[in-house]
Formats: C-alpha cells, sequence, structure tokens
C-alpha cells in the first residue's frame, strides 16, 4: 500500500494489529473515522485506555468488573453454593445471555493446554479451591468447552475436589437445537445417545 | 449483552459504531485488547486521535497530507501537467500500487449524488478548475468507477473544461482481467465490444 500520509499509515497498522482486521479493513476504518466528527474517535481512544487502566478482575470469580467485586458476585438473589466454571468473560456472557443460570461463576482465564503452554498454574484454580472451601460451595457445574484441552481441565478440577464435600457436574453435551443428525459429528451423536434422558411430557 | 463491566461494555459499544464491526466482534476485540499488553491500546489510540488532529488535505490536490502538500505533488519527477481525478483516498492507493501512472492527482470527496445530497459544490471541482487555469494541466484522466452517479460526475466536469484548453479522458472500462464472458453484465462486455483497440503483437 502506497500511503499519502505517515499518520494514516500509522492508524491502518495500528487497528491492522487487531485479530481479524486486515489491511485493507483498517484502511476502511481509518477513513471512516478520518471522516466522522471527533468525538467518535475521542469515545473509542478513551474507551480502549480505559480497558487497560480503570478495568479489574473480581476478587472472587476473576471476571472482568468495574469494582473489586463484580457485579454478578454482588447480587444478593443469586444461588451461592453454586458456581459454574468457565473458560472465559465471553462465557459467562453467553450463558447470562440465556437467563437459565442464577448461580455464581468463576472464570479460569483458559483451559489446560501443553501445545499453548499454558498449565493449570496459569489458570485462577487455585482460587476456585480456596472458594470452595471458604463458601459452602454443593456444585460446580463446568460449563467447558468441549475439546481434548477442555475434558483435561475438567479431569483435572474434578481430581482436586475428588476428596471434599462439592459435586462436580458438566453441562450436556449433544446435539444442538435445529441440528440435523446426520451433520453432527461422531463424538457429538454418539455422547448425545449415551446420555440420553427420559422423555417429559409437558402437559 | 450481559455486561459484568461498564467499561468493558464502553469499549464494545464504541468499536460497534465502526462500519463492518458488529458486537461480536467489537467484543473480541475489546477482550482481546484487554489482555493485550498497554502499548497496544496505547498506540491504537494515539493513532485515532492523530487521525482526526493532525492530519490534513492537500492544499493542492486535496489527499490526506501530514503537510501542506501531500508527498506525490511535492515529488519531483511526476508528470506535472496530467491529472488523474478520483473519488477518494482509497483510490488514490489503489492506482498508486500499480505503478502505472506518473503524473499527479486530485481527490474529488465524492461523486455527485442526488439521492445522497451530495451536489457538485460539495465536491473539490472549484480547486480543479483553479489548478486547471494556473498549471498548464494538458490532461485530465477521469478515473471515476463506472456507475450512473459517476458517468454524472464525469459529464459534469467535462462539461465545465468544455472550453478550456485540456483533453479530457476517461480509464478504460472492459472485461476484467481473469473474468469470463459469460459472466460479465451486458453494460461491461457491450462497451468492451464498443472500445475495443487494434491488437498489437509484442515481439
Amino acid at each position: 500500500m502506497n500511503f499519502s500520509s505517515k499518520i494514516l499509515q500509522d492508524a491502518v497498522e495500528a487497528l491492522g494489529a487487531l485479530p481479524g482486521i486486515g489491511k485493507k479493513t483498517a484502511l476502511r476504518l481509518a477513513l471512516h473515522l478520518e471522516c466522522d466528527p471527533f468525538e467518535k474517535a475521542q469515545k473509542i481512544s478513551d474507551a480502549l485506555i480505559r480497558l487497560k487502566t480503570d478495568i479489574k478482575r473480581c476478587s472472587k470469580c476473576h471476571n472482568l468488573s468495574d469494582n473489586d467485586i463484580c457485579n454478578i458476585c454482588s447480587q444478593e438473589n443469586r444461588r451461592k453454593h453454586v458456581i459454574c466454571v468457565v473458560e472465559s468473560v465471553r462465557d459467562v456472557m453467553a450463558i447470562e445471555d440465556t437467563s437459565q443460570f442464577s448461580g455464581l461463576y468463576h472464570v479460569l482465564g483458559g483451559i489446560i493446554s501443553p501445545l499453548e503452554g499454558i498449565g493449570p498454574e496459569d489458570l485462577s484454580i487455585d482460587l476456585l479451591k480456596k472458594r470452595v472451601e471458604t463458601e459452602k460451595i454443593d456444585e460446580l457445574v463446568m460449563a467447558i468447552s468441549p475439546s481434548i484441552e477442555g475434558e483435561t481441565t475438567i479431569y483435572y478440577i474434578s481430581k482436586i475436589f475428588e476428596n471434599l464435600d462439592v459435586n462436580v457436574s458438566v453441562i450436556a453435551r449433544g446435539v444442538s437445537f435445529g441440528g440435523e443428525l446426520e451433520y453432527a459429528d461422531e463424538i457429538t451423536l454418539g455422547r448425545s445417545i449415551e446420555s440420553r434422558i427420559p422423555y417429559e411430557m409437558k402437559n
């Protein structure tokens, strides 16, 4: 690309360093911002800086938070003895969007992946152990993506809590709603048969 | 989306206001930046602000520039009597990338489009007229996208320069290199037959 302006080039390179944003997209965004009112660039600029300076990790569940305790942990009407263990902040948001879970969360910050050099010590497992020991937790719901690394992480965590008075459950894996059986992969389909549940007629 | 942090929500909303960036993409970008070193967010933030505060329009050709005169207009070895008239900065970059044009440019900043409320007075046509009158321009190469609005703009500009001593040419329209005839639309194919050129054997 031939840039007539170093400032434009810098902006394209900075935006192009974001994941999934190529050079052409970065150029489109930069030229768009150049035409837009100053406030828009200012707003994005401020928001990005605040993401790095003002945002915190909840000291209980490790979720992103504006305060020391996140707004899920501080809600009064949550079931405080059930913790849903997830990989990332995005998973918390996805589960919250379903409105099907009223307990608390614990964000691991990743899953065990020897290939990517992520070991148990890189995750917030110690914090989880402390919570289970001090907060009278009845159940840990493992809501971790089904993959080799995910299974390893679930196994590792369940091993830790083996001798503690807490039930470990795993979210159901099966055929997606709207999915077609013939296109489901063998492992998913096999599991959904294995973990079949009695049919309940609804009146 | 259920956000656990207002700061994260602000960042997602600010990024999501960019064209082509949806809420899910904005969330991915924000969470990525939150994990990345501070320098990355700082770099993007600074670059966006500079786009609005430091960048200028070249006083000759209206291209984006860091100085009063852009680095294309200030190059010594350019053919100074040929001006390529384009719609936007992106078109200048696209033509520069071909290395097939050694003249100067003129960026209109849009094309005449009554539907979008863009009239000739919104474009830098007066500046172009002044250039043609003062800079001894021999040729105006109209490199404007082929569309109804593009054709209108070309007609309007050529009408202005009708009585001045300057040739107005239009870049060739025809079948794209690598394109297949059967998939070319009728207007393009019709024009490429109409404007056929003698075949030159290359030795």
